[in-house]
């Protein structure tokens, strides 16, 4: 089987691929990994092997697309995005890179002569928008309010509708705030939900930018890459006609995530955390409703369990990252 | 006021601007017309006067949107299209009508230098696609089935988006079927619906591909162009945030419509209609259920009242056609 990871140097792209690779593909009954094309236009990680192809530069762009496609693909998983904070700033760049390049993407991946022509296409919960009603399920109307989440949307109902003509074979899923994303300045509005995880790992103390009952909802990565390979093992018989559902994440209030993250690195941590909540912030991640994610859990995806469980998953990922530090 | 139509040459677009002229603007103290530009690829209409300009050609080319938006335009009523028939018949050329060249439309208004870029988009209840709930609101969520309601809801979500950042003022509103429009190919799948109107008004026989029990939405020619008004007029603190709603409908059964017709024409009209219904129509045209239409009616948008209301208006609309014949 023939992978394609866009986005493969970003958070979730690289645990994605080591994941493909140290499983030799989808596993499952499906045929074992032939090659793994990562693409990003970051300089390639340390992530290599013989069934490893590294393509650096723009996935919008024609010629790393002809590359990608040219002897076949069978399955792209669609990591690579702006971020919303980055695509507020240049509206321009937002749509380009978050609209107009992955169509053009998925259309060279249409029209390549061979493969089985599966798409992860990585929404996002951007799609609600902040004005979200007092309870989420796949049959809430999105109402997004970022230019982010409007491109998500309008990708999601662009796949639904090749996929409708069989064109391609897409799923859309969308994602929630996946942590503890790298302290680096990424573009996420909401890089605080992953920087409270370093900041008081280090028992470094942490102002919070929502309130201690602000509400958000969490996943930790390697449980967002064992929902992302379910979507890409799931037949197409069980999927919605929409091709679009959201991921299943946790609900915390930043309350008892601190709580959590006390109990798993001792009581100090309480007395590291300050509230100064930001009205525009907590607009958009802090009233996050009770979420119902009835496609997903029916194809066998899940979240993190409960707090303490997100919290040891995000802990030993951070554990995991830091051992291969070179320092 | 300077106002610009697109697809100006359409059913509705020449409506449309009859009216305009005929009233001077949008009246109810919006300053009057100043100039009309009727944009459409096919040739100008015998629409005509001091004010109106006609450009004959693609809305989507630069340099038509050149002309377009010079010297400035404050409202642009997008009705330009590919139909739903055309656009599934070839994949390639609707999602360039109905979605790049609109959004190249709007960029060029956002960017040029004048006026107050309001826009009216002519969405469509195709959003809602074939397996609409048994109840649809300007809650629902949309679902389209075909490309042709896929595109209208992207461009709905990418309006809804700049206007927003305040770039553009849009208003998308979801039209039913209009009928009747002319007798001609014009790519619609649900043209059947208008043609029962030109063959009984001539008391010719009428092959129905709906069963008396199917369902559907229409409105006519002149209540649409009121409603049309209606949109453009309606201050931006009483439209919702996403910008898009459904324009008011009779829902009748294509008995009630034969009914409603013979009572207009005459009972021998009744036995012109044979029913042998086609599943796939019936199944994108002849199930639609009960519509609440909220927002539209806080705005004073209406329908035709009643079966014999709708027939009425548009025998008016017929008669009036016809008169206008050289033959």
């Amino acid at each position: 089987m023939k992978i394609a990871i866009t986005g493969a140097c970003g958070f979730i792209g690289e645990a994605l691929a080591r994941r493909l690779l140290a499983e030799g593909g989808l596993g499952q009954g499906f045929p074992a990994l032939e090659r793994l094309t990562l693409v990003d236009a970051a300089p390639p990680l340390a992530v290599i092997g013989e069934r490893v192809r590294w393509l650096r530069g723009d996935f919008g762009e024609a010629a790393i697309q002809h590359e990608l496609f040219g002897d076949g693909v069978d399955l792209v998983f669609h990591l690579a995005a702006m971020p919303g904070g980055a695509a507020e700033a240049d509206a321009a760049a937002g749509w380009r890179v978050n609209l107009a390049a992955p169509m053009s993407l998925f259309e060279a991946f249409a029209q390549s002569p061979h493969g089985t022509k599966r798409v992860v296409f990585a929404s996002s919960v951007a799609v609600f928008g902040a004005g979200v009603p007092p309870h989420v399920d796949d049959e809430t109307y999105p109402a997004p309010t970022l230019s982010y989440g409007a491109q998500k949307l309008m990708v999601e109902t662009w796949l639904a509708d090749v996929s409708r003509r069989g064109v391609l074979d897409a799923r859309s899923v969308r994602l929630p705030g996946i942590v503890a994303r790298p302290e680096t300045a990424s573009g996420h509005i909401s890089a605080f939900l992953s920087n409270i995880f370093h900041k008081l790992a280090r028992r470094e103390s942490f102002v919070a930018p929502m309130g201690p009952a602000a509400t958000t909802w969490l996943l930790s990565r390697e449980t967002c890459v064992d929902n992302l390979l379910i979507a890409a093992r799931a037949p197409q018989d069980r999927l919605p006609g929409r091709r679009a559902w959201t991921m299943p994440a946790l609900r915390l209030s930043m309350q008892e995530l601190v709580e959590a993250l006390a109990a798993a690195l001792g009581p100090q941590v309480l007395g590291l955390v300050a509230f100064t909540p930001d009205a525009r912030i907590e607009a958009q991640f802090g009233r996050q409703p009770p979420l119902a994610t009835a496609v997903a859990e029916g194809l066998g995806m899940r979240h993190d369990g409960d707090a303490a469980g997100l919290v040891v998953n995000v802990l030993r990922s951070l554990r995991e990252i830091h051992k291969g530090d070179p320092s």
